[in-house]
């Protein structure tokens, strides 16, 4: 296929039907309702939601396609790096058109013992203007687990399957992304991790990206289309080991700890919800991925020996799962 | 009494233990737990958190006074309205020395028809330093309320409240602490205030003051010593008015998505839990506002003519409740 706005486009709206079906049938019950919605200053997005099913309790898979005026600091930011267009004066300059779209996926399970999901990739280009220097276009993604209980089988699954997604790709690429997204998903203030990470990578194929990790953009678009199609294989079977396994009032008492803790995250550190809010994004689709019941208890304390101290000591960067 | 560190600690101790004790008569069966702890860098607190009692769900009052080097920031404000210093190199400066100390309180209570309540009182000071210009004190602080459901006798009751205790030292003072109670207690994604609003005001009896409000330090103080005492009356007549109505499941629904507000405002918005968490406070502290439980619903729309309609139509700025 050719590499365009309307191809990708395309493109992720197959991928974002496919992995609606793929987890509709892995919960059995729930269906995802489907909003379309217009953003007034260009584009829109189809949100789908899903609740109250056998095996997850709320989600959601978003797709969305957004243009028009870049935001200040993305314009600025391209002026920092552009010492000839300075020299303008602010009004005599265009302001350059973004073209943003994605998919984004957060899955909140009912059953304790099946892990939270989160999976995001996006495309983002400006073409040059008028008098200033060339266009950008880059690839940006990642799929991060979050269980409320580490099992070490599913862990070591997890992230052997995202590098089996970068090796076929570069050899390189494991090892970087797994560790920006430990640097990414982690709560500071709490001195933890998210959860188990996985892999997070951001701006592909720019000058920011050194020598010995550059690939043509073709290739990693193609990188980047086999980790949107390795989410949901890669869910469903977390799904399937898990889905059955029973559980008890203290399981559930945790599991809210732990969403508490994803929406600590959320709300504080994570820059597209940040992003999000600032720029008056659609609040209702951004927020979908906050669960639909969270706790805080006052100093909680662990108990000695149990799984839940256990999944605690888990909760660090650069464990080597893969 | 004469006013110094010392007798404001010790007033502020003496406040903290008279408001635990209103608190647990209020309550009925719940008592309160307290926790001691040191700052590494000079200071701590004394912590105490309430739990599971006949109306109050979860809820802290909390003392603490603090010393130690100024953060940079604070430092650095004061550079910037000091052009002399400014010639000194950062090397020959020697950091000038803060002490904070106040009581945070919220309650979060049971019964969804009890309103959730937030009380801040706090003293700032830090003296001149060697080769610098003078020091500065301050007192800031608020009372602000969020009914699950607002009942219009209630919010009247609690502004007339407040405004009495303003009235009897400055009778500019209500209209502009309860206008900056608007708009710092606002939910700007959601474009609605965290609830009724209530009083906000901060760096009382600096040159940031304009003439029209200016009283001396003293008389500044004994109003802020009046908001502190003002809080549990209100609140304990709030309770009382309310904790036995009656109320539904859909009730403690609404009551839940309420409470996801409330942490989106703490977690996103509120200064104190920011810096808290930025400069390497107590967490557990810090985040003893956040409710035992909260949710969220994917786009929930209220019903026409209910009364959770109702109240999210009062959710607005600027309602002349006193």
């Amino acid at each position: 296929m050719e590499i365009n706005k309307e191809t990708i486009t395309d493109w992720l709206k197959n991928l974002q039907d496919s992995i609606c079906n793929s987890l509709e049938q892995a919960d059995g019950a729930a269906k995802f309702e489907e909003e379309n919605w217009i953003r007034n200053e260009g584009g829109g997005g189809r949100t789908r939601i899903i609740k109250e099913g056998n095996v997850i309790e709320k989600g959601g898979v978003l797709f969305s396609a957004v243009s028009g005026d870049a935001p200040d600091f993305l314009f600025n930011e391209k002026e920092h790096s552009s010492s000839t267009s300075n020299l303008q004066s602010n009004e005599t300059k265009l302001k350059p058109q973004f073209f943003a779209t994605g998919v984004s996926i957060v899955i909140h399970p009912k059953n304790p013992m099946v892990p939270i999901i989160h999976m995001n990739i996006r495309y983002f280009e400006m073409p040059a203007r008028a008098g200033g220097d060339g266009g950008v276009k880059w690839l940006g993604g990642g799929i991060d687990l979050t269980p409320h209980y580490i099992f070490e089988n599913d862990a070591k699954f997890f992230h052997t399957q995202l590098k089996k997604v970068c090796d076929k790709h570069n050899l390189n690429y494991y090892s970087k992304f797994k560790k920006w997204a430990d640097d990414y998903f982690y709560i500071n203030h709490r001195k933890e991790t998210r959860g188990i990470g996985g892999i997070f990578f951001d701006r592909l194929n720019t000058d920011s990206e050194s020598d010995s990790y550059r690939m043509s953009f073709e290739k990693n678009f193609a990188f980047w289309q086999d980790v949107g199609q390795a989410f949901a294989p890669i869910y469903v079977e977390l799904i399937n080991r898990n889905k059955n396994k029973s559980f008890t009032e203290k399981n559930k008492q945790w599991q809210l700890l732990r969403r508490g803790r994803y929406v600590e995250f959320n709300l504080i550190y994570d820059k597209g919800t940040k992003f999000g809010l600032e720029t008056n994004g659609r609040v209702e689709s951004i927020l979908m991925s906050l669960p639909k019941i969270a706790g805080w208890e006052y100093d909680f304390k662990t108990e000695k020996n149990s799984e839940e101290e256990k999944t605690l000591n888990l909760l660090k960067k650069d464990i080597a799962w893969a």
